[in-house]
Parts: structure tokens; C-alpha cells; sequence
């Protein structure tokens, strides 16, 4: 259960209200180091993006960060040079308060692009997370991140390193605007295990590349999409790096992580009630199998046909067809679970209500096999239901 | 009105009910050119296409044409060998009943993709179509071709050729799966001009690159898309070409024609009520132009945002920005037709309320100004409903 989640050795966090959000929920979280840690950080590849991912971006080059400092509400995204200064005030704020350079302050921001940030809110919220709030256990903090989602997304990881315990623990929100390269999603990685930088960097960067990467659930990418992490060295192992015996072992509990909470995103997507894994196999190359399976998870009438319970293969031919994938249709199989709709490019022999069963169920899989070379790729996704369309009127 | 157009000199046309929807409603359609036409084609460019489209790219190279057959209900697409030897079939058919050879007869299906054409029903609807529906009125042909269509789909144009009167009557359908290139949707343009084919065929190709290749609903791109024009010369001119002195009023007439039947087919995207131009000018090339426009039409961000009267100009920043044009944030300017809600990148001074008045309409424009270049493009788009949902559930 997430709300007995506790943070790694050495960290603490936070989530207060700091009136940012009319609703007064909690729309304010802090993760404290007590110890300097390495970094790593992963952004959004938009071309617009926030102040704070511009702000991030730069203090990612210090190598050694204390803290991340986030609020809901607002994105402080297309808000010019003001913007680019409340981020930096946001971030000197925190660094007075904990007691370290403004560089060693991470500044996350989600909610609505185009107003500035309510300063007046979040500096006094600054304080109010130090003073009164910080703590081990992870519920709040996870709770403050939270925009449209329905529930907190929290995920942790526990291994040995040199025989000592260490752990994970992973944050994340996001539930629409959700697509390749990672999108309004925001997520926070924190290991009491020392790492050196670089590797950080490569571990995450793969981690997210088999996760947060994978999913889809609108076909949207946001302004400030953000995934760090940070490794305090609090567990008191050697640095990690590439050529450490239990590289590997950290490498997958990152990439346990990033999935778990990459996951937990997409069974919230915004409106949606089931998960589809999309599966290519066959494909001329793996590029090609991405491709072809995200035409298939970003198609609105993929999505709708799952949420109708319809289970119209016909689209799904019609979507890998149109995508930039080399699609020869006489060889084409698609499988719905492990049942049969589609053989060489036609329909197969099943019984409609075969298929249907399948996808009646709230996970299914739709498993494509191209019959062209070795190419494969996963991407995970869900149906879109008239709540989706509700919930971004 | 166009329950009161007549077809253009020299054709005939009908529509009737075959059976093949099991509601009754009229599901084939025939046109019928009275002597031999020449013909003009434009198809869809998915991989995955359907058995009619196949035969009818083959008929094509033959240049003359005689009539165009076409049912609903059934799509003929993922039906392999014996889908083409259906599409085969009705075309012979209709070649034996019209009197004429086989590759003078264009076939068109759009329906469900998946079961086989209802041969049993086809062909005894190919006698029935020719033996007693034939005439000149337009009615009963627009609306054997509707889908999910709620409404047929007609334009008219009328010029002077050498100082004779020449008609252009297109037909289509279509309201779901609507992208570039054109999806689920079929036209057929008639004119009694002569026009000699390699011209009729560039005035085709030019005039749907301005029209269907402009609009967009859900950024699915089908199986069965379909534009063909005939030309039988009924109008007793000369043959025209690009030398001919009337070209351009001839090239102008049939823009006309697919322009408006395109504008037809958004006013009735499945579950739209709003019809949306999204126009881009200052993009470093044309082609930029069209991505970031594309990006902003296809967005369910922007879609639903729509759809709820919201003037969410963050959510057109964000698609213009994981667009794959070229974007520099602080130049952006974005107006709600003449109403600035962004300049320079940040929302402008204009109150919030002015900009609900622009999306309150049914019919608005967003114009996007880059300030980076000469690049220019509009898309035609609508909103997305629950209602969208609900039609493809």
C-alpha cells in the first residue's frame, strides 16, 4: 500500500496546501535530501516548454541537487521572461530556507499553461513545507503532485548493494496530455544508493526509455514533462557506476520503478477504464514496430471501439496501414490476447464472440505479428471513453 | 438546394436499397455516363486498401470510363483473394448490364471492413439500379452513398466553355475517419466538358490537394478512400487541356466543387457541432506551415477543449510545439479569428471573456504567426464530442 511507503535513508518529503488551487487541496511538494546527491534528469522534447524544465535544464549542469520543489495548479508554461524569473524565484526561495545553493534546487510546475506563478502563494508554501510538514513517510507529498489524477502514484524498490540494503522509491502524476517522450507527467526518483552522476544519467535515461516512454494515452506531449532523480548515498555504498558488480541490479530496480509508476499513469489515464497493451512483432525493424504500434494505441477509433467493447479489428489493419511502418497487408496477424482475429491480412475463423470476450475484459492485449523481419515494440495505452471527452471540456 | 440538382449532360444516376444494410435504407449507388468518359483518379495512401480501391487504380490506366457503381454498408477492405474477385465481379456485372468492357467500370465500397461483399445482393442490385432508378436528379445517388453521413453531400458548379454551357456535379461521403490524404471518404466529380485525361487527371490531383487533403476530423486515414472524376464531353466542346483558353476556369470550377463537398463533410464530422479553420502563416516553409497546423487540428486537447467553449490557447502551444515544425516560443502570436490570445509567446491582454465569445460560435478560425518565414497552410477541422465517442462505440 502506498501510504506505508517511507522515502530512502536520508530523504524526507512533504505536501501542503498552499491555496494555489481554488479547491484548497494539497497543490505544494518538497523532496529534501539531507545529504547532497547526484542527479539525473530527463525532459520534455517540446519545443515549448516551461520555465521550470528551462530552469531544471540548467541546474541539471551543477551535478548535485538537495531537493526538488513542485506545485499543481499552475504550469508556469508560455510565461515569457516573468516566468523564467518565478521559476528562479521559486528555486532561491527553497535554497534559503533548506540552506544551499539555488543550483541544488530542482523547480517542477503542472496544471494550467499561460497565467505566472502565484509567488505570493508559493514562497510562504515554501516555508510552510520546511517548517511543519516534512516527513518519511511518502503519502502527502505523492498527494500534492496530484492534477487530474484519481489516485497518488507511488512505486519502490528494495536491493542489496555490496550486501547493504537499498532502496527506491519513485514518484509520479499524470493522467492526460500523455504521449511519447513523456507528457504533462511528472515524476521524482529518489535512491539512497551513491551513483555517480553520468551513470545516473544513463540509468535513468534507459529507464525511462522502457517506461515512461512506452505509454500513451492521448497522443499529446506537454510543456513540462519531468523525470529526476536523485541518489544520496545514504544506504553508505561505494559509487555506483557502469563497471560496479551490482550495476545491473540497480539498473533494473530503476527500470522496476519507472514502470511500476509508468503503469499506475496509464490505468489512470483520464477517463479511461481499460488497459491495452499494444504489441508488434515482425516489423522490418524496431523503429518500424514502434511506429506501427503507436498508430494503433493513438487512433481515436482504436480507442473507442475498446471502450465500446467492440472488437473491430478492421481499424486496427486500417491504422498500422497508415502508419509510417512497412505494412504488407497479405501477411498481417493480429491477435486479440491469444485469439485469432486477423490471419494473413483477413479475417480469421474465430467466432465474434471470441473476440468479444476479450475485449470485455479491463486488460487485454492486442498482439500484431507483421511477418516482415525481427522488429518488436511494446506501447501501453487505454480506451477513450465520453469521460475523457468530459473531463477536458 | 441540392435535392433539386441535375446531373451534368450525358449522365444518369441512382441509388436504391440492396439489402446489404440491414436497416432498408438505400445502400448502392450507380453513376452512368451516356457515352464514353474520360476518367481521373485519386486514391487513399494507406498500405492496407481495400479490394475496390485495388480495381479501380488498375481500371484506371484504361482512360476511358463509363460509370462508377458503389455500395455501402460493406467496405470490400481485408478480404484478400476473394475480395478483389468480388470487386471484379460487380464491376463485370455492370460492364454486361451497361453494355460496355469491365475496365470501363469503376467500384466502390465503404462500409465495415472485414466480411465479404454480399455478391448475392450486389448483383441483382446492379440490374435494379440500372432497369428502374436511372435519372437525372441527384437525390437518390447522394444518399445511397451515406454512412454515418447525416446528411448527402452535393455541389454544383456551372461555367462557359467556348461560350457553351459545362457543368461540374461532384457527389461524397463521409464524416468519420477523416485525415489527410483523405479517409473513408468518396467523391465522384462528373462533368459533360471534354477534357482530355492526363489533364483531367492533374486538374483532379490539384483541386483535392486544396480540398480533401485540407481537412481533418479524427486523424484516421482509411482503407477505401476514393475520388474519381468523368468527363463525356456531352457539352459538345473541344477537348480541353492545360493550353486550352477556358483551363483555368475549368481547374477553378472543379477547386470549387471538392472545396465545397470537403466543407460538406466537416460541417458533418460524426458528433461535431463546430466547425474549426486553423490557419498558420510566418512558418519557415509551407511544409512546416501544414505540420503545425496538422498538430494543432488533430490535438483531442484542442478538440474537446472546443467542445466545451474553452479557449485554452496553452493547449495550441503545446501541439504546436511537439509538432515537427520549426517553433520559437517567444515569437508565437495565436488569435481566436481577429481576437489576440497570445503575443510574443504569452497570453496577451485581452480579457478572457472575449476570447469565450470567438469559441462560443459554431464557425471560428485560430490563426497562428510564427515570425519565422513565408510558410503558410490551413486546415479545416471540428470539435470532438461525447457524441464522437458514443457513434464509435
Amino acid at each position: 500500500m502506498y501510504s506505508e511507503i517511507h522515502m530512502p535513508k536520508g530523504f524526507k518529503c512533504a505536501g501542503v496546501s498552499a491555496g494555489i488551487k481554488p479547491s484548497g487541496v494539497k497543490d505544494m511538494a518538497l523532496i529534501l535530501s539531507e545529504f547532497p546527491a547526484t542527479s539525473a534528469g530527463v525532459f520534455t522534447t517540446n519545443q515549448v516548454c516551461a520555465a521550470p524544465v528551462k530552469v531544471c535544464r540548467a541546474h541539471l549542469q551543477h551535478g548535485i541537487a538537495r531537493a526538488i520543489v513542485m506545485n499543481s495548479g499552475i504550469a508556469n508554461a508560455c510565461t515569457g521572461a516573468e516566468g523564467i524569473v518565478a521559476a528562479k524565484d521559486m528555486a532561491a526561495e527553497a535554497a534559503k530556507v533548506i540552506g544551499c545553493e539555488p543550483q541544488e534546487i530542482f523547480v517542477c510546475s503542472t496544471g494550467k499553461i499561460g497565467p505566472q506563478l502565484p509567488l505570493g502563494k508559493i514562497i510562504p508554501g515554501i516555508q510552510t513545507l520546511f517548517d511543519s510538514a516534512l516527513g518519511e513517510n511518502v503519502n502527502d507529498c505523492a498527494h500534492a503532485m496530484m492534477t487530474t489524477d484519481t489516485r497518488p502514484k507511488v512505486s519502490v524498490a528494495e536491493l542489496q548493494i555490496e550486501g547493504k540494503p537499498v532502496k527506491i522509491v519513485g514518484f509520479a502524476k499524470g493522467a492526460g496530455m500523455i504521449e511519447p517522450n513523456m507528457a504533462t507527467m511528472l515524476s521524482y526518483i529518489t535512491t539512497d544508493a551513491a551513483v555517480e552522476q553520468h551513470a545516473l544519467q544513463a540509468a535513468l535515461k534507459r529507464a525511462v526509455d522502457q517506461s515512461f516512454n512506452r505509454i500513451s494515452i492521448d497522443g499529446d506531449q506537454s510543456t513540462n514533462d519531468t523525470v529526476l532523480a536523485l541518489a544520496n548515498g545514504a544506504s553508505d555504498t561505494r559509487p555506483l557506476n557502469e563497471t560496479s558488480h551490482d550495476w545491473g541490479a540497480f539498473e533494473q530496480a530503476m527500470e522496476k520503478v519507472c514502470f511500476e509508476l509508468a503503469m499506475m499513469i496509464v490505468h489512470d489515464g483520464e477517463g479511461a477504464d481499460k488497459f491495452v497493451t499494444v504489441g508488434v512483432r515482425g516489423a522490418a525493424s524496431a523503429a518500424d514496430a514502434e511506429l506501427a504500434a503507436r498508430a494503433v494505441a493513438n487512433s481515436m477509433l482504436n480507442k473507442t471501439a475498446w471502450a465500446g467493447t467492440y472488437p473491430d479489428w478492421g481499424r486496427i489493419m486500417d491504422s498500422i496501414g497508415y502508419s509510417k511502418a512497412k505494412v504488407v497487408e497479405e501477411r498481417v496477424d493480429i491477435f486479440y490476447d491469444d485469439t485469432q482475429a486477423v490471419a494473413a491480412g483477413c479475417r480469421s475463423a474465430v467466432a465474434q464472440e471470441d473476440l468479444i470476450k476479450v475485449v470485455s475484459q479491463t486488460d487485454f492485449a492486442i498482439n500484431i505479428n507483421l511477418h516482415l523481419g525481427e522488429g518488436e515494440a511494446v506501447v501501453y495505452t487505454c480506451n477513450c471513453t465520453e469521460e475523457y471527452v468530459r473531463i477536458n471540456y
